[in-house]
Formats: structure tokens, sequence, C-alpha cells
């Protein structure tokens, strides 16, 4: 008789995004005449740059002809998108790496999920809090998070980082030793970031203790301060301790177009075995790669045109971020993030907690966000609101947020 | 400190077409005189057809405009896709499968080797012998194998159905009771396939055993016999014990595209929870969607135009495969398959090991076909020729063949 995965039944409730989903749907279906602004999921509006639009086009028309058909991809990905990465991600900010250590894939979530699964269930994971709900979900399904606690929100077999105002929302060096530490920064939910010495204090951490770092950078392209690293591998020591994952969803607006990479140095290694190797394995067994078409497509992000108009169309959303945050700190809310950040994260006012404020948000602004409190139990009180909207949106969104607050 | 995936180092050597490619290379790089022809990885070798080719350049249009741009896709899979699904691959067999039933994704190796993730480490699985390597490697890597035995070139905790000449290449029912049951018909490697009185014999052994059937019907575009089932689904009962997995590579030459999708009826449960819900959860924390693109590629593979184009492409290779079946068995060669599947099976000559056969074939005819004996201990003696090359190399394959028949 076959059985299933428990763990997965472990899982609390819904995915996050998927209640804020429900909760929006049944706010306009009880209320159509209102305009409602979703500043909620971060999912892009502005389309695919023009010169993106074009190697699309023409890499859909050389699979229409016998001579130039493309079948399987290579198992990492093609060539001349993992040197147009190694080149334009890494040379240009001093760091070497090989373009057999770069494994394309259809986008972040997959790889920040099943990253995991090369590592042992008995490594013990340690996240910031508020985080990413897909580092924890992925890890509970595999076996590795132990039980819930539906008191406190948390899972027994994982460390926390709280992330609170009095660290400026930035993860502190866990005082118990995890096995595997996941970082993203710039942050989502919460925007933070954190300069070069201190992100080589954890490098020097976990080379230390013999911990891996999983690094997601999936939001370096909204970096604006000289001092943050756009790269781990900006930091000495970074390549026998740390991977990297990249997404080409918000710097190139693929959320729809799929594209991603991960970085495993050669270096990283453990009890002699590379993960690079461990990871290789994965990708040729489980994966077939990304489309080429898509891959064409992410080729065309480092070309100097393609670069000129996504500085153009990032530029855009810290418009808009600027226009969250300064409106919102104006009227008096307390905000952070929205610097090297597509993310506003905002405390709740009157001391609600992060649900109710998203429902007197909902039915007093018309304006969508996500609760903090989705993030983690430290992320309760606050409020998350993205950049990805459209100017005329957020302006509005921003002007009718100002008027609830009392 | 971290540990990594332990279950990983069991895996012996490299994946089998990593093998054959180098041994091609090697071959290649030593006689650059030689023309050598490939009909070993079934990779396709027809474009796009021009119905599709026309879907993704209006796609690729939409998505350079913000008025149609498409951003993050449903979990699922676009409803405009899954509804094309429905109909065109159910509905017009009589089978009524509802959209929310159907997950769409990039391939149908990604689901074959991720759907073990929401079963329990504690099933038994069985797999044809010969077998599409990714089944058992992914339950390795899992940790669901057990040991490898490198003599037998058998994993201890795996049920392996022989798959011989006696039985027509077909696996009998097992009589050691399996949790989990693989099943590829049309059969990859060997092109064998069943009628629906011997499916249904299958899902009538799930049924009352508990088991689950894991049906691979990525072939199922080739299939010329009325007795052969298109689906699993034709089978009575068939709700209540099978997943089905479809793969658009083949049918429409997706290989470089990639879509792909899993049907998991409601019926199908292990005390009380549904596999159906279980899935939807992992496509929610685990995977992000097909590209908006491919998804209309998708949809148009069901269009009357659409249709008609691919029905010649696939009667090309299969005109390619009778090419190869009767060239073969007439110069004298045991052959099988290439009927209902674009793949042939023979027996190599003169009790010649696959790997001997392989070399013999590629050094006296300059054709690289893939060792049965890669696929399982039951392979051993059996290589596996494609129908995906062109016409006019498949015909000088032949020739060539013919002429090294002693």
């Amino acid at each position: 008789m076959f059985k299933i995965n428990e763990n997965y039944l472990k899982l609390p409730g819904s995915y996050l995004f998927s209640t804020v989903g429900r909760k929006e749907r049944e706010y306009k279906s009880a209320h159509p005449d209102k305009k409602v602004i979703k500043l909620s999921i971060g999912d892009v509006t502005q389309p695919i740059a023009p010169t993106i639009i074009k190697a699309m086009h023409a890499a859909v028309d050389e699979m229409g002809n016998a001579a130039t058909f493309h079948g399987y991809a290579p198992d990492l990905g093609y060539e001349f998108l993992r040197k147009a990465i190694a080149d334009g991600d890494y040379k240009t900010r001093g760091v070497d790496i090989a373009i057999d250590e770069i494994f394309v894939s259809d986008g972040a979530k997959c790889d920040s999920s099943n990253i995991q699964e090369i590592l042992g269930l008995d490594n013990r994971i340690a996240v910031g809090d508020p985080v990413y709900p897909v580092y924890v979900d992925s890890n509970v399904m595999a076996g590795r998070a132990g039980d819930y606690n539906s008191t406190t929100g948390t899972w027994s077999n994982v460390i926390y980082m709280p992330c609170k105002e009095e660290n400026n929302f930035a993860p502190e060096l866990p005082k118990e030793v995890p096995d595997i530490i996941y970082l993203c920064f710039p942050n989502n939910p919460t925007g933070a970031t954190i300069n070069k010495t201190e992100l080589q204090k954890w490098v020097d951490y976990a080379n230390e203790h013999k911990s891996l770092i999983i690094y997601d950078a999936a939001y370096e392209a909204y970096i604006s301060d000289a001092d943050v690293p756009h790269t781990i591998y900006e930091c000495d020591g970074a390549k026998t301790c740390a991977i990297e994952l990249k997404s080409f969803s918000k710097n190139a607006g693929f959320t729809g177009v799929r594209l991603g990479y991960t970085v495993i140095p050669k270096e990283l290694e453990c009890d002699g075995v590379k993960l690079n190797a461990l990871w290789a394995r994965r990708h040729g067994t489980k994966y077939n790669g990304a489309p080429y078409i898509v891959q064409r497509a992410g080729e065309a992000v480092y070309s100097e045109a393609g670069k000129a108009e996504l500085k153009e169309q990032v530029a855009y959303y810290m418009k808009n971020a600027k226009v969250i945050k300064d409106g919102l700190k104006n009227a008096g809310y307390s905000v952070s993030g929205g610097v090297n950040a597509p993310y506003i994260w905002l405390k709740t006012i009157d001391g609600m907690t992060s649900w109710e404020f998203f429902d007197y948000v909902l039915e007093n602004a018309n304006v969508v966000g996500t609760p903090g409190s989705g993030f983690g139990p430290s992320g309760e009180g606050y409020f998350r609101l993205t950049a990805f909207g459209t100017y005329e949106n957020t302006v509005e969104a921003i002007e009718r947020m100002k008027k609830i607050i009392k």
C-alpha cells in the first residue's frame, strides 16, 4: 500500500499569497464599484524591454527552421548565457566565476526550494524572521523542519534569526550554530540590506563553523548604495561556504518568462565532495533546461541596449519605492526598506496585527498589501508593500493610505 | 557543520546519455573525416510547426506591451491551456478530466522525477527493466532505492519487472507487491506497448493492492493501433490508482521549448488525503509556472492547424521508424518496437554486450545508438535506435548497419 509524504500534512494552511489573493477576490466581488490597487505580491507590471523582445522573436524564428532548430539544451544551460552571466554579473564586480560554476534554471523560486535536496536531512537550517516562505516550506516538505508550533508560528528544528527595528531588520549571527544559513539581501520582505563589512562577518562565521550559506541575491539590481555588495563572492572566502541564487524576475521583469541561475563554486566541498558535482547531477537527472527562447532572452539582458533599457525599468520601480516610502513617512507611518530594494516594510498602526491591518487597509483604502506575519512571527505588526505597481496606481494608493492614518 | 545528501554518492557513474555523448565526441575527434549519424538520444530534429511559431510570436508581442504583459502564471498553469488539454487529450477519448486535475509544467522529465516527493520514503517502487533511468535515479536521490549492487546492476529496494523477448518486452504483474509502480507505454526504451485489456489488469491490480501507478504517456502520439490506450484513464478505476504524465517533447517537438503536464484525479486518495492537493502544494511552493509564451505554444498544439501539422511530423518520424525496423529485419537483425513508438529495440549480434555493440556500430557503421544495458540489467544484449533523426540520415544509417551484420 502506498504512503504519502507525511511532512506535507504538517504545513499550516495555505501559501501566504493564496490567502491574500482569496481575500482580495472576496472583497472585489462584494464591492464591484471599488478600484482595488494591488501592492502585494512581488509581480512586475512593466513589459519586457524591446531589446529582449527582439531577441525572443529571433529565437522563435530559429526554432521554426530545421537548420537553426534547438532541441534539448545543455544540462547547465547554453554557454552563450553562462558566459554573459560570468562576465556581466561577476567579472564586472572583480569576481571570477567559471562558466561551469553557473547553472541556468527556470527561476530562483525553483532553485531556492530545490537546492536543499543535495543536502542531508540531518542538517539544521537558520532563517531570518521574517523570511520568504519558500525556504522554510521546502525544508518542511523534505522533513528537516521538525514540528510546527501554531502558537508561536515556529518550527521546532529551525533556528530563527529575528529581524526587528532594533537591528535594522538585519539578522544577527546566531548563537546556536546552524548547518545551513539562508540569507537574502536586499531582503524580501523587509527591504533591508547590509554592507560588505557586515556580510564578511557571515562568511567568516560560516567558514569557521563549516556552515553553508544559501545566498539569495534576487533583488541585487535594486542596490544603489556603493558599500552594499552585489554578490556574496565579493567577500573573501565566500567560495568555500556559499551558494548564490539569482533571478531574472525583478531586474528584467521575467516573472512570466522564467529564468534564474545558481552559482556553486568548485571550492565548495563537504568531506571532499564538491557540491557543484551534486547539483550538476541533480540538474542532469531532475531537470531538462530552460527553453532556448528564454535563454536567448537572458543573453539580451546583458547586451548594451538591454542594460540601458533595464536600468530605466529599475529606476521606474525605485521611483515608486520613493513615492511609497516618503509618502507614508510624511503621513506618520513608521517605514523602512525601499532604498536598495523594491519592498517597503511598514509598521501597522494602533497596535493592529498584520492581518487586522491588511483588512483595515483593504476596506478603507482599497489597497492590497502583504501581512508581515505571513513571513514569520517577527513580521507580526508589520506590512509589506511592493514598488512593482504602475506609477499612477502607486501614487493613488499612497494618497489613500495617507487618509486612513488616524 | 553541514552534511550532503549521501544518497547521491550511491549513484553509479554518470548519466547514460552523458557517456554516450562522450564516446561519440571522442570518436569524432579521432576520426574527423567520418560522418557520424546519431540515432541515440531521443531528441527531435524537425523544427517547431508553423502554427506554433505564429502563436509564440504573438505571445512574445503580448509580453512587450504593458496592456497585454503577463507576469507570474497561475500555479497550475493558464486555464486556456488546461482546457485545451482536457478537451483535446481526454474528452476526445471519452475521458472526463477536470481542469484542476491538470498541472502544467516545464516537461515530463521534471514531473517524473519530482512526483515521488509527495510520497513517503518508506514506499517500495517497481520499474520495468529496462527503464528510463530517471524513475530509478530520482528515487535513489530521495533515499528510497536501497543499495546498489554493481554486479547485478540492481538496487536492493527496487522491484524489477523484466521486459524480455518472451513477454514481448512488456512487464508482468509483480509477485511481490510494490507500493508504487512506474509504467511507460508506448515504452522507452523498448518501443513496446500493451492493449487496453492488458492495461486494465494493471489498474485492477493497483486498486486491489492499493498500489499507485505512475503512468508515463510521453509517447502517446505515436500510437497507431486501435486497441492501444492513449491514456490510462480509458481503463475503469484508473482514477483511484493512477497519476498520468504527459510531454509535449515528442508529439510537438518541444524538447527545447519545454512543456509537459501531470494529471492527478481528485478521486486519488491515501487515507483520505488527496494526492491532487499535495501536488498542488508542491507546485505552489517549489515551482513558478511554465513561461506564458510556452503555454501559448502548447495551446496552439491543440488548434486544428496545429494538429494537422503535427500529424505530419509524427508521420515523418514513423516513416523513419519503418525504415529502421524493416531495413534491419530484412538484413537479419532481431528487431522489435517501432510500430506504436518512435523507438526500435534490437538485439546485438554475435552475443556482444550492449556496450561492445555500441562500439562496434560506432566504429564500423559510424552510427550512434544507445546501449540497452544503460536502461537496466535486462537491457543487456540490446540496443536502442530512435526515429527522431532526419529521413536522409536514417536511410543512410540503416544502409550502413546492413553492411556490418555478418
